[in-house]
């Protein structure tokens, strides 16, 4: 499988998803969803998020225990209320959201084949909601391709 | 350095990467034959790998210790069997193997000049294997530009 | 929000980040000024580094505290002369740059929107430098989009 065409689109859309506090939301919908209306074939979607204190990643979309088990793993390796940490304007659990955003990161691209996101057959996109409240988080999803 | 001229091409094409099992294995010609094959010489490229308990990373590819020691860190920050996870539907790696792709992640971009992947002097693109079994991986390599 | 328009451009730019030994650099002027440069309105840009003990990252620009704790968690993850790491030719120091490079990661793509970098309000692009000493750090810039 090998192609090479012109490349004739680049559509850009910002979307807005409803956290409900700590924990893992699958916006792989919402992702498919801008790129069907790029119309783009064959290329590549960057999903961004706009936020410090939230994260994107790729995960197992199909036990919901992976999703546990992640929200597990990262509240032990940077537990609330560290007292390593200095800055906690917003309390404990604002400086352990940065770093969790950190090692999990705000962007990620992903390619698109046959006009969707060329995901494995267990992947799904997250966005991982590191504060306890409840947050908007704006997405940005750009779609390069023919 | 600095250019501007139209993007002419988007080349995509999917490998298959044979692991041996846990650890990492370097993919850097696959990612250049592809650049090679695409005819871009200035741009970037896309390498995602379909799968949750794999990943792939950029790291030091002269010293072979590099790699062990890499891996010995991650078995110990996230180690096989730990009590803390409740998925382990696939024995005692299962779970760490999504929680090692997450932190390491499983999409790079990289930039391409005069044809080829602009790494760095000790830059290697690798496959991070996470199951303690061989498997067959694939990597999507999407590469854009002029 | 949502555009299809043909694309136009890809530039690309390598610029020298002077680090002042372990710590947090602000680089999001220089990649806002490869971006006008570039003369992209909507698209993508991508921030590599060269370097495998050094990396990227967006984090938390307006407390100063913040980039001192995302440090000071590094140290205590990944501490600097573990016995469990072989690879130490050039000292303490060698072996934990790698692991957080690896952790952190070397390539960041960012929509760009209106000709600048979409960032949210609190965002700032950072060069994570890893080692103690001082070092010259490249950073290769590429923008797409029309």
């Amino acid at each position: 499988m090998s192609r090479s065409q012109p490349v004739q689109h680049v559509a850009q859309s910002t979307v807005t998803v409803h956290t409900r506090g700590r924990g893992l939301f699958e916006v792989t919908s919402r992702v498919a969803d801008a790129v069907t209306a790029s119309n783009v074939q064959t290329g590549v979607v960057n999903v961004f998020v706009q936020h410090t204190s939230c994260s994107l990643l790729i995960g197992e979309n199909a036990d919901p225990d992976v999703v546990g088990d992640l929200e597990r793993f990262f509240a032990r390796l940077v537990p609330d209320g560290d007292p390593l940490f200095r800055h906690r304007d917003e309390g404990p659990d604002d400086m352990p959201a940065h770093v969790r955003s950190v090692l999990t990161g705000v962007t990620l691209s992903i390619p698109v084949h046959g006009g969707k996101p060329l995901l494995g057959t267990w992947q799904g996109v997250f966005l991982f909601e590191h504060r306890l409240e409840a947050h908007q988080r704006k997405l940005t999803i750009s779609t390069f391709g023919h």
